[in-house]
């Protein structure tokens, strides 16, 4: 699963044509993470070992892709599953989701899953979270922090569409450099953060995408974006 | 009472019967920080330095215990008595409850309060609370993340049990191993935290009650907690 | 206008008479960043550049100012004006006011208003205000933490004018003191940070408004403030 989650989110990534990833599921679980057979006593610590280097990586592919990866959540994510919620980059749910980490339950700990948890909410949010195992309702995972948007089920489709469809009018090349500046940013202190981006701003006017922006601004007219990495002669 | 404190917290930490510890008050008032009759002119600086760094020991003692720690608020915290709610890993209030760090208002800025507060709210409201001394109410409070549940007063004793039966189910071991790593990856780089913590998930594997929890699971029965450290042979 | 921006926040800035500074605006917008004429291809990089050193320079001044900086927000703050809210202390804003980072729009990712919004909101409402240029709601702004209050239009002026005078009965050298101990300790690591402000508070304890602030809560009168940096002897 790991693997094919993995092999689906490189599937095309430099395709100009490839501008938002969606991670959906059919049915009422979202991810309940990790086969719990998979890492009973038969297994060696060198195949448990392999499990979580993999999900880790999956996980911070994420980020690294070009583009905007998008978690649609229309039912329940728990462990492994609710940290793939978090490492997306947005989160979008049905009313009715929830989320989890009910590791401890069964004498493992969540503490994968509390990497991006620790980074999406409050600390005492994900700790009790982590301490119990009870689930979080959508709407209380949309006031701390971990979705961005929570709609009635009956719109799921149609606000992760919209969402989509809004990236997809933007120029790819553009979207890329800001995501990735982004995550490289935020763990920086102010002023190296403010150095670099202000970098980048200066960069991003350089590209052929950056001023046909603004050229179609200022000329009132919707830009043709060239996707492209390209500098403006 | 900070001595008392922590020698409270303390107390049978390493005893397997310790699973989890509430603070509590009794009256209006959680807590409401320190004497100030202490921080007087009339004390010297030696004795105020005392005074802080004893604070600030049993603050960050909390975060090092084996055992998840919850505050039960029921009434106004304030000052060192807020950053005592902010420094504990759970935090379930009543809905009269109020927190507010008000040492402004007597020329001595809460700044080991704010150390506290700065990880548990945006930096707007902590902001705000720091230099007006306004109190927040307990949905703000829950909202912004300083508490992880609200409940109506008559509640409170109902849902802070709750909670703490939910974690005596679960091995002390795997919670302890799990809140140190916790606290150990919240500040390192996402790379860091994720290698770290994929070692950790395969060292909880090893332990007796990480492959109870897992056999119990597989064999649809409640597992048995050795909650001893040791690893399964 | 950034330059004139610079020079008001620095205005009698050592001076006893100014105690916190509010930055508002008239009519319907209360800051929509950059004009993009200035960022179009006839300018030269270099010139890009200056633009946006200044921008960062101006938006980390005001954590450097020894006073409280409140955003009082009464209708569209977009790109470096939603940069701008974001970097204030304090943010009051009106029902109506909105908040985006719509420069994707333009092929100008919102990159340096990233560096604010990513150290303000949690991170998929970051991501998805910086990846689509959709608009946050007052309401959902205070929910994610971007401003820290939110009120009426018609009580906008009154709110912002009462947390203003709660700050103005403080001692303005002891604001400062927290105010710039505030940010250090923010991205220090907890036994740092705490040691650090543990110091800070004994410093504190020495000025004299720190000890006429205890003398007076003891003695149950108003303090008077000498908002001097003075020790008392």
């Amino acid at each position: 699963m790991l693997r094919c989650l993995r092999q689906d989110l490189l599937h095309d990534v430099k395709s100009r044509e490839l501008r938002v990833i969606v991670i959906a599921a059919e049915g009422p679980v979202f991810c309940s993470g990790h086969d719990l057979k998979e890492l009973s006593t038969e297994d060696d610590v060198k195949h448990h070992s392999q499990v979580f280097e993999l999900c880790a990586e999956v996980m911070t592919l994420i980020q690294k892709l070009p583009v905007p990866v998008i978690a649609k959540v229309n039912g329940l994510a728990t462990a492994a599953g609710c940290q793939l919620v978090a490492s997306c980059d947005i989160a979008v749910a049905s009313e009715k989701s929830k989320f989890a980490t009910p590791g401890v339950n069964i004498g493992l700990f969540c503490s994968t899953p509390a990497v991006a948890l620790g980074r999406s909410l409050p600390r005492k949010v994900a700790l009790e979270m982590l301490f119990t195992g009870e689930p979080l309702s959508a709407h209380e995972a949309l006031m701390h922090g971990l979705v961005s948007k929570v709609v009635p089920e009956d719109k799921l489709e149609e606000e992760t569409m919209k969402i989509s469809h809004k990236i997809c009018e933007s120029s790819k090349s553009v979207l890329a450099l800001g995501k990735a500046t982004f995550y490289r940013q935020i763990t920086q202190d102010l002023d190296t953060a403010y150095k670099m981006t202000t970098q980048v701003m200066v960069d991003n006017l350089t590209l052929r995408d950056g001023q046909e922006g603004i050229e179609a601004f200022i000329q009132k007219r919707k830009p043709v974006w060239t996707h492209s990495q390209e500098e403006k002669k």
